[in-house]
């Protein structure tokens, strides 16, 4: 079969390359090599090769996108963050696309693989569910697979991994502290509230067992509550508890929110009678009657430090020297508390 | 030059198609005429044609994703929203793609055009500022250009074109109806908070200033704050207001907690001294306290409706009949209002 113009399967053909080396050279990317480059140029001149519009429609020159996953979208950690990330990376010329997995294992992989078939430049995974419970590295292979087509990026939980470059809170340290505070301050029964058994759960968990321990305080299973994620999941399930307690310390605003509702109901004075911690932050922290305290885990600066890693990566090829990026969290103190910001 | 093997481009060549046809073909879609499926297959079948990975890796099997547009992920509507209509499509087996525009018209046409060259099946533009002001066609020209491509479905803002499919809620008349029974009720001097002059912020306020009219209150500047949409910013706004004020409708659930917060600040008791309705009912309506009142606009309804429309555009190929979808909101009492839900 004859044909009158040579296209980019002929030309990676002829270079010995792939069409996506080609595609990067036409666009001028810096992840090709010098001489790499110098092949495909020579070729592309010496057959006379311009692009063509089935090329363009391809999406040959619409590299610069960047996947990122989520598990829940309408969570406001989640959203709050792929805004700044979006705004990170259109800052840098780069487009996102964005995929909500859920927390399930078959959501997660199959929901990885449609980004990958869309050529994204790189994959972020936000959020700590990605990272599992670390009891399997099954749990991750996921991840590993799809970097080894792209550089990936985890927030929030840490995987490791060729490839895959990691931003994490210092969420053991930060509950910590302020369960410690909490505790020298008088408060004997505090409680832990948590949805999920994930990576960064199980760090806040163990930040506060660890505080309750060296303060003589028995961390046992009436210490830690596993409740819904959900504001009157949350109230409820304080209210039909049995045992005393004077502080909680939540694992999300929406846990802490949920605390606040169930002060309310049982008549117990913020933060005389009972004091409550939120996790993240988030833009509920202000909606709420008193205003919460809340540990805040930088969302804003793990996403723009995550975005400039990225970049780093794509543009310069450079492998980053630290793959493990722990970002520290700075306690707020709002109405719910009274210890000290 | 000679080539062993066709590849997809041949194939669209010698049945004078498109490769997206070609494309489609091979996927099974319905939206292919009887006689030019007959025609590709003949000739797919003629040259013992089978995709081949190149083709494959340019996604030509990966249709069956719709792109999303929103101008800010990390509103609370537009999450929640977002997270309904991914939940739909997954239902339906399609994925989707989402990207954050902002809210000037260069962003919103650059993000448009990025999502086309993904390839999408169909676009959904969520939210009312992509159907502008309404003040002129131009404003909303990229999105007819765009449905000239593939289907295009608006939420919460009409627009009008060949391939446009809007749903719009009921805001004016839940407007109306809310602010006529303050009215009724007694409040003589209700204000209407918005940030912004969009398709359905116009609306809303055509609503509120209806029932003024009627009730022979003046709707004139003083009865319009025009707000920043931040929590301390309305509240600011209102503590400074010279005018006395014991109604407020606000036009997002944000702006109303604003309000919320102005009455805990100025010591008004609610909803005796002051009574407040919020929009959109979100997830800040029981955050809030008292939990705020709110106008529902049925964000799971029009996702799920936009979903099925869209489903039965792209699968069955056939225009839906009706265009435009009016779906009318319901007024949630909580603790901002005593006019009886």
């Amino acid at each position: 079969m004859k044909k009158d113009k040579v296209n980019i399967y002929d030309i990676a053909e002829m270079a010995g390359v792939s069409i996506a080396t080609v595609s990067r050279v036409m666009n001028g990317s810096d992840k090709v090599s010098e001489k790499t480059r110098k092949k495909v140029m020579e070729i592309i001149e010496r057959e006379s090769f311009t692009p063509n519009v089935f090329a363009q429609g391809l999406g040959l020159h619409t590299m610069h996108t960047v996947g990122i996953l989520v598990p829940d979208i309408s969570d406001p950690y989640m959203s709050a963050a792929v805004a700044w990330i979006e705004k990170g990376l259109s800052e840098n010329g780069y487009d996102c696309i964005l995929s909500c997995s859920g927390f399930e294992p078959e959501g997660k992989q199959r929901h990885t693989e449609m980004l990958l078939s869309k050529h994204v430049d790189a994959l972020i995974f936000l959020g700590s569910t990605y990272a599992g419970s670390g009891k399997s590295t099954e749990e991750t292979e996921y991840i590993r697979k799809a970097a080894a087509q792209v550089p990936v990026f985890t927030i929030n939980g840490y995987v490791k991994g060729d490839n895959i470059y990691s931003s994490v809170n210092g969420d053991e340290e930060a509950v910590y502290e302020v369960t410690k505070k909490l505790i020298l301050k008088g408060r004997r029964k505090p409680v832990f509230l948590t949805d999920s058994g994930s990576y960064s759960a199980l760090k806040k968990r163990k930040g506060f067992e660890r505080a309750l321990r060296e303060c003589g305080i028995e961390a046992d299973e009436s210490t830690k509550i596993h409740v819904e994620n959900t504001i009157y999941g949350v109230r409820d399930a304080l209210l039909s508890k049995k045992e005393s307690f004077d502080a909680v310390i939540a694992a999300n605003d929406i846990i802490a929110v949920g605390a606040v509702k169930y002060a309310t109901a049982a008549k117990r004075k913020l933060p005389e009678d009972l004091e409550i911690v939120g996790y993240n932050n988030s833009g509920l922290v202000r909606v709420c009657e008193p205003e919460l305290s809340s540990i805040d885990n930088k969302t804003e600066q793990m996403c723009r430090d995550t975005v400039k890693r990225m970049i780093a990566v794509l543009e310069n090829g450079s492998t980053v020297e630290n793959k493990k990026v722990v970002i520290s969290c700075d306690f707020v103190e709002r109405g719910t508390t009274d210890i000290g910001g």
